[in-house]
């Protein structure tokens, strides 16, 4: 199979305006926009995922599902993506056919269309995505005040649980498993939120780093009250209390939404996120100074990490 | 040196806008744009280079050229680009800054302007780019037209001659080692010749395959005088001229490009060239039919290839 059949065989999967619109040509063209955000992230073998616990479904999901996120952080709508692949020889047409159909399954739902993309060799599976959204005032990091309220856009800690049950029964299929492998961008929570808040963050490397992000990017605190932080029945179930926490908070992969909200706006906030049919979890708030604190401990410094316990 | 680090050190060779015009938010935010038009390309370690004959700082420049010479094809200025690593244990931060020089100063010759990236580990050194350029009239593969002549920006075949250069001499520093190691985008030539042309397609997978994507893409045939196609006297002297004309047909990487005008508008396109101080080697025509000729004989059918020899 060479670059071309590789091309054709990832690209059918797909609903691709013609070239130059869409694949095709040496690039698409892309309509004029109105306020453009971009992203890119990849995900790699051995790294993010592991052939033997992920489908090849599952790793098309995820590669889209991570980008989604961070235009979701922007409260952006999903516009246009393209996708670089790295393919190993072992991976077969058949492999590359339900990546992309994965892939495109998550595309249809959200509404963002495939306009190019690059096949090259490689020795480890991988899946780099850049993806576009149109905004008409971008949500950002460095939007929190003090006296702001920290919200959190579901359950936390699903995904790293996810990881340690998959390392243990690589065949586990349950909402552990399911958070890990397909993470589901909360782009609808954040155009729900995006009117009523000051700044958020998608949570892609735990609450406490991305929280870190953000009050170092508004040049606040923030104190989070643990008790209040959202865990699910299956997480507590599957580790208990303790470990639950500690994931919630360290865990990564969630791709949830954490968003600061004014205290004058929380209750039009909340009132907006159940009409939509959302729940907005309020863990904490932002201060003065810097750094963050559970429970009233110091557990990041500005730009640092201190370990949790 | 974690994400962050690794982050940061790539970036502080380039002259980016605050987040979030530039890194450090989720999302860049981009300002709204004219016609926008947008390519992604890798260069992984192993396939499309060797750490023992590139520099760090050559695999910047050419992830980056590869991408510029997409944008070169349809015509357009380049605007902002985003750029994903995958980055082996053993490339060290030194390393990295060399890398991100190389591309860095490629980016600065062409005003072209970082906006986003993305740090992973992997097994292999590699650097998917995401690029974007605005355009009036974006030139397409699909464009030409029978009767139409054919021009090349440049001597072909010095990139592929480089490749076997380096493998039998990997510090060689001549003219072909290069021209595999940095190829230059051949933006300039590009725009002036963007009013003349009826389409174009940059020159990566070697003449005969890329004149056979633009043949399909149009409905057209072409015919090739082997005696016009340029080559470099360094080509020349290091392999005599039929090795130096296989080459040329077929070997890639050359970064130039391949451009249609009408029989109607070479005087002019030729005349605005040569003022803006560039060359068009005129290489053959375009017909009815399918399928590309090299002095009268078929060496590739529709969307497929024939062996030149």
């Amino acid at each position: 199979m060479n670059e071309f059949e590789r091309i054709a065989r990832f690209t059918e999967a797909f609903e691709v305006l013609p070239a130059p619109f869409g694949p095709g040509d040496d690039c698409a063209v892309l309509p004029p926009s109105r306020q453009q955000v971009v992203t890119t992230d990849a995900v790699v073998e051995g790294v993010h995922f592991r052939r033997r616990t992920f489908s090849m479904a599952d790793v098309g999901h995820k590669a889209l599902a991570v980008n989604l996120s961070d235009l979701a952080a922007m409260g952006a709508v999903p516009t246009w993506f393209v996708c670089a692949l790295g393919v190993p020889d072992d991976v077969s047409p058949q492999d590359l056919r339900a990546l992309a159909r994965g892939m495109s399954a998550l595309a249809k739902v959200h509404g963002i269309r495939l306009v190019g993309g690059n096949v090259t060799g490689a020795l480890q599976l991988s899946v780099t995505i850049t993806a576009a959204g149109e905004v008409e005032t971008p949500l950002l990091r460095s939007g929190g005040r003090p006296g702001d309220q920290l919200f959190v856009s579901g359950p936390l800690g699903d995904a790293a649980g996810g990881l340690e049950q998959l390392d243990d029964a690589p065949s586990a299929r349950g909402h552990l498993a399911l958070a890990q492998r397909r993470p589901h961008p909360h782009l609808a929570f954040a155009r729900a939120a995006a009117p009523f808040a000051t700044a958020a963050i998608d949570l892609s490397d735990g609450l406490l780093q991305d929280l870190g992000h953000l009050v170092d990017a508004s040049g606040v605190s923030a104190d989070l009250d643990s008790s209040s932080v959202p865990v699910s029945g299956a997480l507590l179930d599957w580790c208990g209390a303790e470990h639950a926490l500690e994931l919630a908070l360290t865990g990564g992969e969630d791709y949830g939404l954490l968003v600061a909200v004014p205290q004058a706006r929380v209750e039009a906030f909340h009132d907006t996120l159940a009409r939509a049919g959302h729940t907005a979890f309020p863990i904490g708030s932002l201060g003065r100074g810097d750094g963050v604190r559970v429970d009233g401990r110091l557990v990041r410094k500005r730009s640092g990490f201190m370990h949790f316990r």
